[in-house]
């Protein structure tokens, strides 16, 4: 597509005021306090070149929800810097991006096009916004907190396999292609919690930077660590759940009487590091904690 | 260099409040109403590989930062989008980007770091943020109306070529890798005027982008068209100029009595659609504008 065809069918979506209906470099934001994030997805790092793009559209959107959701924010809209493309990518893309702004009440603020040399790896990248948000940090853990996680952890992990090897239960490969941002929770859980964060690169290594921002320590017990029925039929390996990534669950540190649907894995204590037991015996930590950004050099 | 050497680079340079000293997923952002701009940057499209990654940084933050200039707006602070590569570019980028956010002063308020597959072209976004905006759009423009610009028009445009040529004067170089944003003159100018948009894809294509977002048609006098000393002596193609782009000046509509130290260029009226005319003699328009983002499919 042309850019601009491609904004004529931004338009179409849900345009946020601030937006000036697209035809301006800028965007105009007045929405109180806010909270901003920003994510770059890259083919074949972030999502792989099969996959369709509408699950790109939604995935690239969903994972800077959830970062909005761990700060209890509520969506105001998002910035999308798209590299233009064939016809039918873009065009699914779109279809992806549609699903993704109504299912969450979402609206494109503004963005940028550019188009790619050819045979490049797509890199894009969404700014999401978000507003009326109590915003914990994730270094707020306190001696004594126990540390809890919503839903359940390695469905990501076991549908990237799936995507990889084409076959196995669709259900997991849902949780990689189209992760829920944990909206909702977040709003619940933001004024009462003393740190939160979205687990994106996987438990062990999300866990242990929390600890870390906090000058803590923290345990995790590995049996208490949520698994869904389709992950335990599908493989049921919890080290490898814990360090998958991709869960876009809610991670969070709380007193160790907290009310919470989320569940309880672990404790912070003084001092730094994490340890890992399974079930009260030590289990050593695995080699890799979760995904590390590492350069291409 | 590794994502937490790179951070801990970024720590170094002037860091927003909002940024919570970079160890949280997201800012809090908290300026009163907001300008947003975002502007990506691809290696071998909008710069070239030779070009020096210390230039890299100043331009692809200046580049947003003029988009603030043509709102009014005072820079508050910028995310960086980084694909992190070998350890002498990184460093060389974070020399150019401590630079240029002195400069302007301006400060990093968050990003993201990803890695990139082997051999892609670099792909950077930056996304900025402005305060105490007067903001007008480029769709103000009204009949009987002048188009006037700041500056000198051509200057980058040559510097791509001697870039690309590896001679000819370092004055018109330095116009091409480290534009200057006319922050100061959008503050003063912004109040008063009817349109304003910065010159980034070519005068005569923005030009008649403000004509179409405003309903009206506008005439431009090719002689009028400023030309630095050190433009004239390489080149003096008046009509290179006004299509090459990456000038970064601010293209504005005022009323014909404005007084302003801009040059006047042209003229709006009703009806569409861009004329040229030197010295009142009609010029047919050049096969291309300026720069337009082409589908690599």
């Amino acid at each position: 597509m042309t850019e601009a065809e491609f904004i004529a069918a931004l338009r179409e979506l849900p345009l946020h005021p601030a937006a000036r209906s697209l035809n301006d470099d800028t965007a105009l934001l007045d929405a109180g306090p806010l909270v901003v994030t920003t994510d770059t997805l890259v083919e074949g790092v972030h999502f792989l070149p099969t996959d369709p793009a509408q699950d790109v559209a939604w995935k690239l959107v969903a994972t800077n929800l959830s970062d909005l959701a761990a700060k209890g924010a509520t969506p105001e809209g998002i910035l999308l810097n798209y590299p233009l493309g064939d016809d039918a990518w873009d065009r699914a893309f779109l279809e992806g991006l549609a699903d993704v702004l109504t299912t969450f009440d979402t609206r494109i603020i503004g963005g940028d096009t550019v188009t790619l040399p050819a045979n490049a790896p797509r890199v894009l990248t969404v700014t999401a916004f978000g507003s009326d948000a109590a915003a914990p940090a994730r270094s707020g853990a306190r001696e004594g907190d126990a540390l809890y996680v919503t839903g359940t952890i390695g469905d990501a992990g076991a549908g990237l396999a799936i995507a990889l090897a084409k076959q196995g239960p669709a259900e997991l490969l849902a949780a990689y292609r189209r992760p829920q941002p944990r909206l909702a929770d977040g709003r619940i859980l933001a004024p009462h919690v003393h740190a939160m964060m979205d687990v994106s690169d996987g438990l062990l290594i999300d866990a242990s930077r929390m600890a870390l921002a906090s000058n803590l320590a923290v345990s995790v017990d590995l049996t208490r660590i949520p698994l869904s029925e389709a992950y335990r039929a599908f493989s049921g390996d919890r080290l490898a759940a814990a360090t998958a990534g991709d869960d876009y669950q809610l991670l969070f540190a709380a007193p160790a009487e907290f009310v919470t649907d989320a569940t309880r894995i672990g404790a912070f204590s003084s001092g730094s590091g994490l340890t890992l037991h399974d079930a009260g015996v030590p289990v050593l930590l695995p080699p890799s904690l979760g995904y590390e950004h590492r350069p291409r050099g």
